[in-house]
């Protein structure tokens, strides 16, 4: 790519290889790597290093975690009683910088989507089940986006979980805090009526 | 930060310390290598630590290198007697990528800046200078950026080499290609015209 000196060419090669990096940006990483002191550019090396050799699913929830059960299931703080079944990992990360929620979660590394072959059995619904079964579980709150999929999981979970006699709720669909009501969606605005609340 | 698996959160933090990456990048790169192939995890963390242990500058144009000469200094299909001077090694990239150049380069890492305290002694015209002295060089091509730091160093460097008898010029100022007239500022305009060509 670069007639450039072997191991710079080649750090800026890495760098534009990842998500939302584009070449400039890799470049300008690249050099202020090479410019700050030595301790910066091992830190974040090693993080990468860590965090990719020991990174695995935790047994109880199937989040991201280098220590099994992670410090959200092995938190005794944490109600037990109530589980947030998400998508994905980073859906964690949202739900807890809200500070919202104080049960544990279950992230199922996907959604039901049939047109990319994705089947239930492709999430981790049957460590889930497994959970409901050991655990008194008193809720389940699906979190899984408000999208055409992550509806039909939810809606999927919602039949496989009621039977056992466990309240299954959804989060709320509404318009967003600080926006404006002229430029939300039919659907968005649909929704905000339907769930709307006495004051 | 973030109350999430350790070395997730560590990963996750290290990336959003970079330049020109936010903490949504920072996560969306996280998330990434987590899941990608071990080998794109290792080979983006030892480009980052051999990166760093091994740069130096070349020690005959002072460019980042691991191997000295460096693979420009090095090739001996550049012409000698021309050397091209500028900031940093960034502008060694991009000149190179515009495949227009093939003598050889040095490298001030930085400009004259009596405002930041910055004068001629803290760039590397000591080095420039052993240069000239040494090899054969038949003309010098200012090459600094056409700002005022640029300008003033491309004068400074000018007063002290052209007393050697060496050819010294300065890249040409004017409108980028592709560029349109009605939105290029006065200066950009003024210089265009005075650097005007015959067809």
């Amino acid at each position: 790519l670069l007639n450039h000196a072997g191991v710079v060419g080649r750090l800026i090669n890495e760098f534009s290889m990842l998500p939302g990096v584009g070449p400039k940006t890799a470049q300008r990483i690249a050099f202020y790597l090479l410019n700050a002191p030595e301790e910066v550019a091992h830190r974040l090396s090693d993080a990468v290093r860590e965090a990719r050799d020991n990174i695995k699913y935790c047994s109880v929830c199937s989040n991201l975690t280098d220590i099994d059960p992670c410090t959200i299931c092995g938190n005794d703080k944490r109600s037990k009683a109530v589980i947030c079944i998400v998508q994905e990992p980073r859906d964690v990360i949202a739900m807890e910088k809200s500070r919202s929620f104080k049960g544990l979660y279950h992230v199922l590394h996907g959604a039901i989507s049939p047109m990319d072959g994705i089947g239930p059995e492709k999430l981790k619904i049957k460590e889930l089940l497994g959970r409901l079964h050991k655990e008194k579980v008193e809720e389940l709150i699906l979190a899984t986006n408000p999208n055409v999929e992550g509806d039909a999981t939810a809606l999927y979970l919602a039949r496989l979980t009621k039977p056992l006699g466990i309240k299954v709720t959804r989060i709320a669909h509404g318009l967003p805090v600080g926006a404006y009501l002229e430029y939300a969606d039919g659907v968005t605005l649909t929704k905000a009526l339907e769930g709307r609340q006495e004051m």
